[in-house]
């Protein structure tokens, strides 16, 4: 029941974070198509930042679906990360208004960096409440993903100082991995 | 439980989404009753959406009614019908400040067919999930409405394209029709 | 299980809208005390909403303890409910921006009469459900504060036409007469 | 499950709360690091209060932690801290675009000390709701935490008034002293 509260309290401000980017994009004031063409970077900002609150979302999902208790520690870390993602919207909408340029895109990575570190931070966390026989720390294994993905941020951030659409094209990648179906979690969970 | 979080996070994201659509209605500055006029459009905009968005959350309450489990496809295929849904605010905001005119009707047209088309989809995923002997399928039947719903918002999009005020009428009318109780889903449950 | 979206959507738009409503305090730009003056009456404004929104909650929140299963009208009469409260950040912003003037202060009346108008509906609709035996029925009996609740507003609408400092009290009035404990629906409960 | 509507009410106005202070960091129109700076004070306003309002649902948490059920007192003492907790938006900003001058810091710390005192006024009316065998009564103990706060907060505003800066340390330090961890409730919880 404690987890409950954890989790609807996440749920909520998941929920929030992913709707208030939408208000970056600003309604304009002409009626034809054309006018919604300066909406068109902000627009393709948004789907990717959706891409990954939805990703985060899915993934606190799975990994909380393994606990059973909640620690005083854990309600800690899980703020963590709901913090850096509650900067999501501002970077989002930077980005977005910048057209995708140096600054923008690299301060999009850092963000996102910061929170796959508050992500893991939250799972080594729970893996250290559950002691030895964690089923989280089974589930995720190598966890070549969770893994992977900070090091994508770092790689998208320095390039996008010298490109910023390598940067995005790093960026859009590492969120598409998120996409391949994951099993470690479910499998462990059936046996 | 897992099914009680994805629940949880949707009735989130749709709570905000249909509380972020009213402010569009900006406040006037003036205090006369001719102060609102100009909002009369924003307002007329506002019902119908708001209506849209209830007969969603309706209708993904009774859907879900019928799920004992949810996979991680399950789960993807509600984020993209919420995508859909996130895009309201912004179109239906465009098309009451622009009075209804051709391609704010238009897209909002667009939208609709488009959060309609991700629910056919996350049914037929819900339906694929649930094997052979589905309750969800058995209650659909022939689901008639949300066949229909798609064919009218093209039909909607097109006559707007000539005449907005038909194309609007068209989508009225596709909201009403929902209105008509459909115990499809509770008959099945009941049984 | 059923009841608990109807709560768990009904807590997240009622949640949205009190918290919404704060956002017309715009932050002021000087930083002395006397900047905040002029946002006095949109503090009072505030205040008695939230107070409104918090009785809407409270004996929402006592309704639907009485109610075991959740049916389609009963579906549609709380989202009737719902928009005539997300109305509330509207009225709130222009009845604290124009100084209580007489137009906005009617508009605030007509939208609390609407959604108590759209609450004793609800209302009807669970008895109506309940069938015979009814225990809402019995709780609420005479329910002397729903029905007085309506003519205040009536009364207070047509005295802020002429004095619309009359009508705030009248509208100040029927919100605290709700502060008064009610032990109907807990009596009940506890029986 | 009454207790759960109420937590999941306070859940939903806490994540909202949370979220919308983030709104207050306007997007730069400039796209370059030096565009971020005027943000600084905005951003550290917002982080201070992020820890104040995670540090108020955490216990939050603790507290309902230790309820069975709910009475009508407590719905209205849990919305009078809500009252309070919905102001800190509004006070982050506007500390946070006034670089924390006396006024702006001042009355951030009044609200902040409300929203102790309606946080202590709940917790006496769920002890007193416990009767004598209160385990919330036994688990706070003497509560130097609870106790000492609102005297850092008096403190802090007097401070404030004569140097800011001071008064900012003190609240910072009133915020960091919840950091360190409380054992008193899972203790109790756990004998």
């Amino acid at each position: 029941m404690t987890k409950g509260r954890l989790e609807a309290f996440s749920d909520g401000v998941i929920a929030i974070i992913i709707t208030i980017m939408v208000l970056e994009m600003k309604v304009p004031h002409g009626d034809r198509l054309e006018d919604l063409r300066p909406l068109l970077p902000v627009f393709l900002s948004y789907v990717l930042s959706f891409l990954y609150v939805g990703i985060y979302w899915n993934n606190h999902h799975h990994m909380l679906h393994t606990c059973t208790g909640v620690t005083g520690p854990m309600l800690w870390a899980n703020l963590h990360l709901l913090f850096w993602l509650s900067l999501f919207p501002f970077t989002t909408g930077w980005m977005g208004e910048n057209h995708f340029t140096t600054v923008p895109t690299a301060l999009y990575g850092v963000v996102l960096l910061l929170a796959a570190i508050a992500y893991l931070a939250l799972q080594q966390t729970i893996v250290r409440s559950q002691g030895q026989d964690s089923i989280l720390k089974k589930a995720i294994g190598r966890d070549w993903k969770g893994r992977l993905s900070p090091v994508l941020y770092i790689v998208a951030i320095v390039a996008a100082l010298n490109s910023p659409s390598i940067g995005q094209a790093i960026l859009v990648i590492a969120a598409l991995i998120w996409l391949i179906p994951d099993r470690r979690i479910e499998k462990r969970l059936a046996t």
